[in-house]
């Protein structure tokens, strides 16, 4: 196939999906930022109970500068969703020819200024089902889960999914095509938006907010709102939903998730996606989501 | 005059004021708990910008049992209100004769409880506006401020409070009466409600309340449904008391209060009186409070 492919940003889900398919033998660019000097030393490092793995510098190629790059076929976002204002800048250099994009961002906002600025039939939008962390530059620590599920942002594609798909899947990701990405994200958004809202905001890990019945009683809710926003835009879900993600939630054991390690670390956190544009969207449709918009003006106060 | 008092709680509260009686002369009784080794061996520090004081142990009047103590002519209630529960068995013995209560808890419940059990002519509610910490057993930290409003529980009152007010204050206090004490429980649940309410959930000291304006604008939508509430009571408010207590606040400096501390230690938070109860009246009443409804599912998730 000899697909090309640019990771932009190094993170936690970057870093790691980015470093498999480097292992897998794609060729693999790496744009970073913050990242650059340590990677460029010391190689990138996934630790992982799936097997830990080292990728030196020599197998790695690293760049600061878009402009630079060569052309790709597939441009991975992965970075967070703090500063998407900057993505068509950041993005235009590698959107060369018939490049597309598959943005892996939380939330909202991302796939839409991707579709706006480049146009939507070279969008793909993919959710991360990963525990992952990047407690330090050049160094992955994933925790478990893994599954990448993705699809068209639109009704035409310039890629067939299908292809890429495939080709992603060789290359060592564990990954599923969907037939309703953005039904998934929705649904992805009713975790992030009560564990990751109530997380930073409350300052606790996952089991915590499951655990007690009280805590577990205002995640449903928060989900519920969620979910009544995603039904009102005509997605439906199986009714054991907000079920399936607390069993999910319970396999994650003490997990901070990324907001609260971002409050932690005093880093910007991604309340605009995750929590204020769902939010805005339940507001244009008359969804009363009460606890979403507290959550909101919460984040706000500590962001 | 000869009043005798027995102080029941010596933290933060009623140290303070227990110790300005005690040192202003009058027979003081603390009833203690956890405390009475440490003030039996060290006597009571209290640390105040208007002059650090001492009284050693034998200037105390200490015991651990009510029903060994001598009959007093007022009760101080000063213990946390997260056991009111047990309050009629702990002052029955106290309650003697023509003994009265003034009850300085926080929230709602000490009160009404004390008026259940001993009349509401024998009870008097005050309000306390210090910031003072029990850092140690025995040792209180006075930050600043003092006042105490208080008013009798009902029309008619055991006591002239008139005769108390002279008592105390002539005894050191910082004390007015109120024409209508619970008019002003209530402007003091505005102000407990959303400091105490979101210090704890969300882990931070008033100045970080009200610094960022989405935190002050948390603090004053919260505010704006407690006051909603009590005027649904019939209670009626200065138009600024917002601002009032805002311009108050700001003389605090990073001031943490009692429950945000409570929840640091991982001690039992006074949620039930200061959010549950005022909750309940505003269900009552029909008011919409979405915002201490998220409160205090917050809190019950943490406490």
């Amino acid at each position: 196939m000899g697909w090309r492919v640019a990771i932009v940003g190094a993170g936690a889900v970057g870093g790691y999906y980015g470093g498999l398919l480097a292992r897998g033998g794609i060729e693999t660019h790496f744009l970073l930022r913050s990242d650059y000097d340590v990677i460029r030393q010391r190689g990138l490092v996934v630790r992982s109970p799936a097997g830990d793995f080292h990728l030196p510098p020599p197998r790695l190629h690293l760049h600061r500068d878009a402009s630079a790059m060569p052309p790709v076929d597939l441009v991975l976002l992965a970075t967070k969703a703090t500063a998407n204002h900057h993505l068509p800048a950041l993005l235009a250099p590698l959107m060369r020819d018939d490049a597309v994009v598959l943005c892996l961002q939380n939330g909202l906002g991302g796939v839409e200024t991707l579709a706006e600025t480049f146009g939507v039939e070279r969008v793909l939008a993919g959710l991360s089902f990963i525990c992952s962390n990047r407690l330090e530059p050049g160094v992955i620590t994933h925790l478990g889960f893994g599954l990448i599920r993705f699809g068209p942002a639109g009704d035409a594609c310039r890629v067939d999914p299908r292809d890429l798909h495939a080709t992603l899947r060789a290359a060592g990701w564990d990954i599923e095509l969907s037939d309703d990405i953005h039904r998934d994200r929705w649904a992805k958004l009713a975790w992030n938006i009560p564990f990751n809202g109530l997380g930073a905001v409350m300052n606790l890990s996952v089991d915590r907010l499951i655990g007690p019945p009280a805590a577990r009683a205002l995640v449903e809710d928060v989900m519920g709102e969620v979910i009544a926003t995603a039904e009102a835009l005509g997605h439906r879900f199986p009714d054991d939903l907000v079920d399936q993600q607390i069993a999910k939630t319970a396999r994650m054991g003490a997990y901070r998730t990324s907001m609260q390690l971002d409050r932690l670390a005093g880093r910007p956190m991604e309340r605009d996606a995750i929590v204020d544009r769902p939010l805005q969207v339940a507001r244009r449709h008359g969804v009363s989501v009460p606890r979403i918009e507290m959550l909101s003006q919460q984040l706000a106060a500590i962001g």
